[in-house]
C-alpha cells in the first residue's frame, strides 16, 4: 500500500522491482490508491512474467484498518478473486469483487469523491446551522433522523463536541490526512476529465482541499474542513 | 403547508388573514419553509393576539408524508411543545425540539442543503464511476458499505435501475421537485449571506439546481441531477 | 455615500431624517452601494415630499475618486438628469444614465461582480503562471496583449512587482478593501436569487471573498485575493 | 498546429515521423496548444537529432488568423529565438519570448484559463443586469468605462445585439469553439494540480464548458456561454 503512483511504479519496475524476480503463478495485490490506468499498465507487464496483478485500495481509514473493518475494493481476473478474498478476509471486513483491473481504483476514487463532498456539506450545514441559533448536538440528531443524513454526519461528524472517539474530538489529529483527501480529488478529477464527466462539486471540493493544505491543515484529519470554514476561528 | 414566505404573510396578515379573528389561546403550527426571519416576525403578531406560534417544517418528502414517517423540526416556546408534538405526532414519525421560534426553519434549510449537496455528489460520483467501467447496482452497494454512505446514494438513489420504488424508477415522476430544491437553497444562500456563513459547495448546489429548472427539468424530482449531469443524454 | 442599505434607510426615514424636512424640489442623490430595491422604496418617500431622489453609486475605487475620474451610474428621472449630471460631472470623469431609480445600483453591482471574478480570475492564472516557471511581469505582458486582457490585470495587477502605484505594490494597503467587494458580492447574490438568474462564478466569488475576510484579509484591498490563493504563503 | 498532445507526439514520433528524417540544425516550431510537459520530452528528442525544438501556441483566434494580428508565445533556447521570430512574424502581430521550452505553452494556458473565467463573468453579469432592468448596450458601455472592463466585454462580447462581428452577432458560428475551451481548461486543470496551485474559478469555468459542451453547444462559439446561462432559452 504505497503513497503515490510513481511510488508503485518503482516499486514493480524499478531497478530492484518486483518484477525483476517475480515468481510464475504469483498473486500479486496492490491496496495503493492510484491512477486507474497505471493499475492497467502494471497488471500487463506482471502478466508477461506469468504473474497475476489485482489493485485492490481501501475504504474506512485508520479506525477501520485497526479493528479490522477496512473495505477492499477488487480489480481484476474474476478467477482469481476467491484466492485474493482469502487473503484480503484476514484484514478487512468486506472484500468487494468490482470487475476488471483499474475498477477497484474507479470504486475508491468515486467513495472518495463523493466522502469530501458529504464532509464539506457536513461542515457547511453545521456551521450555518450553528449560527442560525441551532445547538450541534441537536443538529447532528436531526440531520441523521432526515435526508441530509451521511456517514460525515452520522459517524465521523466534523463538529468538536458531537461525537466521541472521532478526530473532531481529538483536535483532528489522526484520522485521514487532508493532504491524501486533496490527493485522491486529484485523482478524481483526473480521471474526470479524462472521461469528459462533469464533477462541479468534486472539482471545487478539490480545491477547497488544495487551499487547507496550504492554509496549516495539511497534517489534520479531513475533518478539520469544519474548522477551516468557521469564519471567526484561527487555527 | 404553503410555498413560500409571500403567501405564508398574507394567510396570516392578509386582509382576511387569521391574524384577524384567531381566539386567544390557540396555537398556530406554520409547516411552510421559508424564511426563519418571517417566522419570527409572524410570532410576534399572533402573540399580540394573544395565541401562540410554531414553525415546524418538514422533511422526508412525499414519500413520508404518506407513510406517516415524516420529521417534523418545531420552533417555539418550550411549555408549549408539547401540545404540538401531541398534534404533529398523528402526522410524523419524529417530532423534533429544535428551539426558539425559526429554529425549526433553520434545521430544515441546513437539512435540505445538506441533502442537495450530497444528491448532486452521489449523481456526479455515480455517474463517473460508471464511465469507469462500474456497474451501477455494484458502484451503490460499494459506496453504501462506504464512507461515501448518505441518504441519496442508499435510499433514494438517483440513477435508473439501481432502486425500485424511488423517482429514478420511474423518470423522475413525483417526489421532491428541482423548483422546490432551488428554493429552499434560494433560502440557505440568504441565511448564509446575512450570518456571513462560507458555504461554497451550497451556493454552487443553489446555482446547479438553477441551471437545472431553466433546462427543462422544473417539474422533475430533484434526482434528476443525475440526468442533467450525464453527457450523452439530452432529456 | 454610506455604507449599508440600513445606513441609507436611517439617513432617510430616520427620527432626525432626511424625509423629515426636505423642501419641495430638492434634488437628493445617493452614491451608496445598496440594493436597488431600496433605492425604489427611498423614492417613493421622497416623491411623497415633493422632491426628487436619484441613485447614483460610483465606479472606480479611491484612486478615482482622488483623481476625480469616478464614473457616476445614475438612475432616476430623465428629465432631471440633467441636473444630476451637471453636479456629479464635478466630482467625476463619467455620468452616465442607467435608467430608472434602482438601474444605477444595477450597473455598479453588475460592474463589481464581474471585477471580483476578473481578480480573482487573474489571481488564478498568475500563479499558475509563476508556478508554471514563467516571469510575472512578462506574463502579465502577454495577458495585456492578449483575450486574457481585463482591468484586473492590465491597470490593477495583484501580483507584487508587476506595477507600481497599485495596492499590490504597497502590501494592498489602500485600495477597495476585500469586506467592501464581499458586501457588492452579497448584493448581487440577492439581486440573481430574486431575479433567478445563474451567476456560477458569482456565487464562487463571493464565497472566496467571505472566506478571505475571515482569514485576516478584510482590512487588505481585494486584489489581496492572490495572496490569498498564493500556497507557500501565509499571510 | 495540431489538436492535442497524442496528435502532436504521432507526427513527432511516429512510425513516419518528424523524428525519422529530421536534418541536423532543423528548427522545429509546434504551435499546437497541448502539454507542456510533452512540449518538453519532444524538445529532448529533436536535440537528440541535433535539431532544434520550439513551442508557439497562438493566440486570438480565427479573427486574428486571418489578420495576421495573432500573438505567438514562443518556449525554446533564447539563442535561437531571432530566427523564429523572423518566420512567425509573418503570420503574427505579437510575438513573444516566453522562456525554456514549455513556457509558451505555460502563458498560453494561463491565458486562456483567464479568458475563459472573464468571458463567463461578462455573460453572468450581462444576464443579470438585463433581469435587473438595464439596456444591454447602455449595460456594456458601463462596463467598458469601469473596472469590469475586459477583452470578453469591450472586443467580444458574447451578448447578441451589442456588438457587430463577433460570433454572438452570427448566432455564435465560427469563432473559438466550445470543446476546444474545454479542452485548453482541461489543460489548465492538469497543470494546476501537478503543480498544487489552487484554481477556484478556473476548475469551475472547466466544469462549466464540459457542461455546455453536452447540452449541445459544443460546436458553438465560447461566448454562447450567454446563451446557455439564460434561463429562459433553451438552444
Amino acid at each position: 500500500m504505497l503513497p503515490t503512483s510513481i511510488n508503485t511504479v518503482e516499486v514493480y519496475s524499478g531497478a530492484n522491482g518486483i518484477l525483476k524476480k517475480v515468481k510464475k503463478g504469483s498473486l500479486l495485490i496492490d491496496s495503493s490508491t492510484i491512477d486507474p490506468a497505471v493499475s492497467k499498465e502494471l497488471s500487463k507487464e506482471v502478466e508477461k512474467m506469468g504473474a497475476v496483478f489485482m489493485d485492490a485500495p481501501v475504504s474506512g481509514g485508520v479506525g477501520a484498518a485497526r479493528s479490522g473493518n477496512l473495505t477492499f475494493m477488487v480489480g481484476g481476473v474474476e478467477d482469481e478473486f476467491a484466492a485474493a478474498q482469502e487473503l484480503l478476509g484476514c484484514m478487512g471486513a468486506n472484500v468487494v469483487y468490482c470487475g476488471a483491473v483499474g475498477t477497484g481504483q474507479a470504486a475508491k476514487i468515486c467513495n472518495n469523491m463523493l466522502l469530501a463532498i458529504s464532509m464539506i456539506g457536513t461542515a457547511e450545514a453545521m456551521n450555518l446551522g450553528i449560527r442560525l441559533g441551532l445547538d450541534p448536538k441537536l443538529l447532528a440528531k436531526i440531520l441523521n433522523m432526515s435526508s441530509g443524513r451521511c456517514w460525515s454526519s452520522d459517524t465521523y461528524n466534523p463538529v468538536p463536541g458531537v461525537m466521541d472517539g472521532v478526530p473532531s474530538a481529538n483536535n483532528y489529529e489522526g484520522g485521514f490526512g487532508a493532504t491524501l483527501m486533496a490527493k485522491d480529488l486529484g485523482l478524481a478529477q483526473d480521471s474526470a476529465t479524462s472521461t469528459k464527466s462533469p464533477v462541479l462539486l468534486g472539482s471545487l471540493a478539490h480545491q477547497i482541499y488544495r487551499m487547507m493544505c496550504a492554509k496549516g491543515y495539511s497534517k489534520k484529519d479531513f475533518s478539520a474542513v469544519f474548522q477551516f470554514l468557521r469564519e471567526e476561528e484561527t487555527f
